[in-house]
C-alpha cells in the first residue's frame, strides 16, 4: 500500500462510519480532507474539515458515503446543515480520481459518467460482504442475548439458509454452546453445515426443523415464514429475521400468533459503526491496489 | 432419579427464577407446591400455589430463594403481597426434610438448626458455582455487544483473574475472534491461559497489560484498578467489574478520568433467569441424591 | 428415504470403503448384494455376496467403485480373484435402474451410454467434495503429528489456497492452538481467512509468508513452490501436498534443499475408509433422492 | 528475565528434549554448558560442550535430566558413553547455585542436601503439569487417528477422569467435530465437562456410556476398566489409556475379549520432545523468578 501513500483522499458526507474512515485512512498515513461535517464532529486532529466542495478538485480518492444520498442528488450528511449536491460535489473531482460509494443507484452512476468519472460501489465487493457477516452475527448474537431468559448455551437455534451469515453465525452460536440446526435448500450447504457440527434439514421440511426451536435466524429473503409455518413456533420463540427486503416472514400473521419477531437489517453501521468503517477501507485499499495494477 | 419422584417439593418465596425452578420440577414429574406467591405468577398449570406455610408440613423437600430473606427473618418474597416470616415456615417443616436455600445467613442457619433443621446453601457447591459462570459470561459478553462501537472479533480484551468465570469467558471470547490477554499471580492459572490461546500478564505488569484494551474484564475482588491503574486505560476502554463485593475498581478515580466502567453483579438470575433456575434444578437434585446414599 | 427402502442395491468391486459403503446400507435396511468380492471380505450378515454379473439384472441400483476400473474395461476389484470386466457388468443393469461410480472416464460413461445407461458421477457432487475435505484435513493433521518434534498448539502453520480442504483444515489448526496464515489470490478468501482468526498473504506474497513456518500445506494444484520459493522455508518446515495432479512442489528441488515434502493424495480412503463410505452413501442417497422428484 | 541473562546454566544428561532445552536457553541469550553429550550431538554452536563434572563448579544454574538418574547414581545420559555419576556432579556444584531436575527420588535428594544443596524438582510445578497436558492431548489425538478406520469428526469420543489431560483433551475432540462424553466421580467435574458441550455421565454408571464408543480415553490411575466393564466395550473401540502407572485397563482381559489396548506413557517427550523442552524451560524460568524474590 505504500505507493498509495502520497494519495490525496476526501471522504465526503456520512454517518459516524464516514467520520471513523476518515479517521482510520489518516491514522494509516494519507492525507484526508472531510466534507459535509459540522466542526464540532469527533474527526482526529490529522483530518482535514473543508466547507465546500471546491476541495474536492485537488483530490486523488473521493469516497462517498453508504448510501451515497438521502435524497435524490443530495448527499447523505446527517452531519451538515445545508443540503450538499452530488452533482456539484462530482463535477469538481478530476477524472483520474477514483471515486466510490455504497449502493450507488443507476441514477447516481449515469450522472457520474456523463460527468467522465467511474464512481465504483464498494458494497459489490464480496470481501466486503464476507466481512460485513461478522458485525451482523454478532449484532444477531447480541439481540438473542438480550431478549432471551435463557443463555445461548445448551439453547437451540436454526438459521434458515447458508450463505454468508449463516457460515459466519452459526460457528459462533455452536462455540457460545448452542445446538444449531441449519435449514437448506442445497445438499452442499447442508454438507457444510454438517462438517461444522450443525444438525441439518431440508428446507421443504421447515415446520419440523422449527418446533422446539429457542431463536430462529433467517437470512433468506423469501416468505419462508408463513402462517402455517409459524403455527410450529414454541409461543417462546424469538424470531430474528436477517434477510433484507423484503424479509422472509409474515410480520402481520407472526403478531397475531403473539411470536416475537425482530427484523433486523443494516446491522454493521448500527451495532459495529468502527469496524464497519474499517471493512470499508479495506475493501477501498483493495480496490485501489486493483486499480493501479 | 427415579427414587425421587415420589418426593413433594416446596418452592418458598423468590423472583422469577423460583418460579421456573418450580415449573421445570414440575415437569420433570415431581410433586410441586409454591408458597409466597400471588395467584397471577406465571406458574405452570402442574404447580399447585399454596396461600399458608400449613402446607409445608406435608413437605419431603423444601426449597428457599436466593437469598433466603429481603429483611431480618422475613422471606424474600417480591411476589407476595404480606410479609412470609421464615421462622413461621422453618417450623412447620418436618425433621426429616430435606431444606435448601441459598447465601443462608449465620443467623437464618442458626434459626433452622435450633428447629432441628439442617438447612443446606446450594450457592456453596462448586457445581453451581461453575454452571453459574456461563450465564456470568454470557452477560458480560452481552454488556460489552451493547456498549463497544466494535465488535468482538478483532478487538482486544484483558481479563483480570483466571478463576470460573474467567476460564469460562476466555474460550468464548476467543470463539468470537477477540485476541485475549490474561493477567493473573498464579503461573499454574498463566498457563491454563496459555494452552486455549491466551496471552499472558502478570498481575504486577497489569498497568502495562491494560493499555491498548478495548475491554477489560476484572473478576478479582481486590482493588487492582486504582487509580494509578487506570491511567493506562485508552479513553475509549470499557471496564465491566464483575467481581463480587468491595469489587476491584475505583469508582470515583475511573469517573474521575472519563473511563465508562459497569459494575455487573448478580447476572445469572438477571440475563438468563431461565437457565439459572435450571442450574439451581440441578444442584439440588444433585444434594438430594448425595443425601440418599 | 423411506420409499427407496424397497430397492435392491448392488455393490460392484472396490476395496474396504465398498465393503463398509455394502453394510452400512445393509444397516439402512436396504436389501444389497455385493458382487467382485471373495467370500472371506468382511461383509456383514445382511449382504448377500454374489459371483457372476447375472445379479444385476434385477437391481434398481448399481454402485461402482472409485475409480470404476483398475484397467481398461476391468472393474477396480481388488479383493476379487478373477478380472470383472466392464461391460458384461453394464450389459445386464435394466435400463431403469440408477447406476454410480467414481472418476467415471469418459470412455466407460460412452460404453453406458452405447447400452442405454446413464451413469452418474457421485466424485462430481459438490456435497461429497466438501464432506471429503474432513478426512482431508483430518490425515493432513495427522501427518504433522506423526511428523513435527513441536506440538500443533503454538506450531505456525501455512496453508497455500482456501477452497474447501483449506476452509476446514484451517479452523481445526486453530482449535489445536495453532497460529495460522493462509495465502490465497482472491480478496474475498482472504476475507474468510481473516473472518476465522487467520493472518493473511496475498499470494504474491508467498515467500515472505513461508518463511518461518514450521508446516506448509499446499492445496493449489500449480506449480507454486518452485525453487525459488523453497529457498524461504526454514530446513525444519514441514511440506505436506494435498494438491491433486499436478500437485505443487517441485520435488526434485526440495530434496536437493533437504526440505521434508509429502504428496499426500486420496486421503480419505486411507486414513478413513469408513468415514468415506458413509460420505459416498450420503450423497448417493440424496442422487436417488433427486432422481425420483 | 533480563536480571538472569549473566547467568551460567549447565544441562546435564538426557536425551532430545535436554539437547533442545540448552538449545533454547542459548538462542534466549543464557550462557549455557552442556555436559554428559558426546560430540556429535545436535547442539546450537551457542552452547559449549563440556566433558567433565568439573565445569559445574562455576555455574550459577544446573538442570539435571527427566528422570534423573537411569541406575541408582548414574544420571540419565543416553548420548553419553561412560556412566556419569550423580555425587560427583552435586559435590562441584557450588552452594549458592539453583539445581533442578525431573522426578528427583528421596534418596537424590537426600545427597543433594547432604552435600548442602537443594534440588528442586520441575515435574511437581503446577504449571508444568498443565502446559504438559497439550502434547499429551495431541499425541492421545494422533494415536486415534493413526488407528481408526473412522474420523474422528462425527465418532463417539468417551473420556474418563477429567483432570488437566482430560480439560484439554475434550475441547480438542469437540473441535474436530466428535461427539464427547465425560465420565468423573466429581459433580462439579462434570459441571465443567457440560459447561465446554460435553455429555457427561458418573463413574458408577461407566460401563453404560462405555457402550457405543469409538474411542476410550482413561485418564484415571486406577482399575476402571476390569473386565465386566470391558464386555460393554463395541469390538471396533479403540481404548487409550493415559493413566499413569498403575494404569487403568485390566490389559489381559482387554487382549482375551480382542480389544485393541494403546497405554501411552510419557507422550510428551515422545511426540513433541522440542515442545516439552520449551515447557520445561519456561517452568524452570519461572522457578528461578520465584528464588530471586
Amino acid at each position: 500500500m505504500e505507493k498509495h501513500k502520497l494519495k490525496r483522499f476526501a471522504v465526503v458526507g456520512g454517518d459516524l462510519r464516514q467520520i471513523s474512515l476518515a479517521n482510520h485512512l489518516a491514522q494509516s498515513g494519507f492525507s484526508v480532507t472531510a466534507l459535509g461535517f459540522d466542526d464540532s464532529s469527533p474527526f482526529s486532529p490529522l483530518v482535514t474539515v473543508a466547507q465546500h466542495p471546491h476541495c474536492l478538485s485537488s483530490m486523488d480518492v473521493v469516497i462517498f458515503p453508504l448510501p451515497v444520498t438521502s435524497e435524490p442528488n443530495i448527499v447523505n450528511a446527517p452531519f451538515f446543515q445545508e443540503p450538499l449536491p452530488l452533482d456539484q460535489c462530482l463535477r469538481r473531482i478530476p477524472h483520474k480520481a477514483a471515486v466510490f460509494g455504497g449502493k450507488i443507484s443507476p441514477q447516481e452512476a449515469a450522472v457520474a459518467q456523463g460527468l467522465g468519472l467511474a464512481m465504483e460501489d464498494y458494497l459489490h465487493r464480496e470481501e466486503m460482504a464476507v466481512l460485513n457477516a461478522v458485525p451482523t452475527a454478532e449484532g444477531a448474537i447480541e439481540l438473542a442475548m438480550n431478549e432471551l431468559p435463557v443463555t445461548l448455551w445448551r439453547s437451540r437455534c436454526l438459521i434458515t439458509g447458508f450463505g454468508r451469515v449463516g457460515k459466519v453465525l452459526a460457528p459462533m452460536l455452536l462455540a457460545l454452546g448452542a445446538q444449531v440446526t441449519v435449514a437448506a435448500r442445497k445438499e452442499a450447504d447442508l454438507a457444510w453445515a454438517k462438517v461444522i457440527g450443525c444438525q441439518t434439514a431440508r428446507l421443504k421440511n421447515l415446520a419440523q426443523a422449527a418446533k422446539g426451536q429457542d431463536v430462529i435466524y433467517n437470512t433468506v429473503p423469501s416468505l419462508l415464514f408463513n402462517e402455517e409455518t409459524l403455527k410450529y413456533l414454541e409461543p417462546s420463540c424469538l424470531l430474528i429475521d436477517l434477510a433484507s427486503k423484503p424479509g422472509g416472514v409474515d410480520m402481520e400473521a407472526a403478531k397475531n400468533l403473539g411470536i416475537r419477531t425482530i427484523w433486523a437489517l443494516s446491522i454493521p453501521g448500527k451495532v459495529a459503526p468502527i469496524t464497519a468503517a474499517d471493512i470499508i477501507k479495506d475493501t477501498i485499499l483493495n480496490m485501489l491496489e486493483e486499480r493501479s495494477k
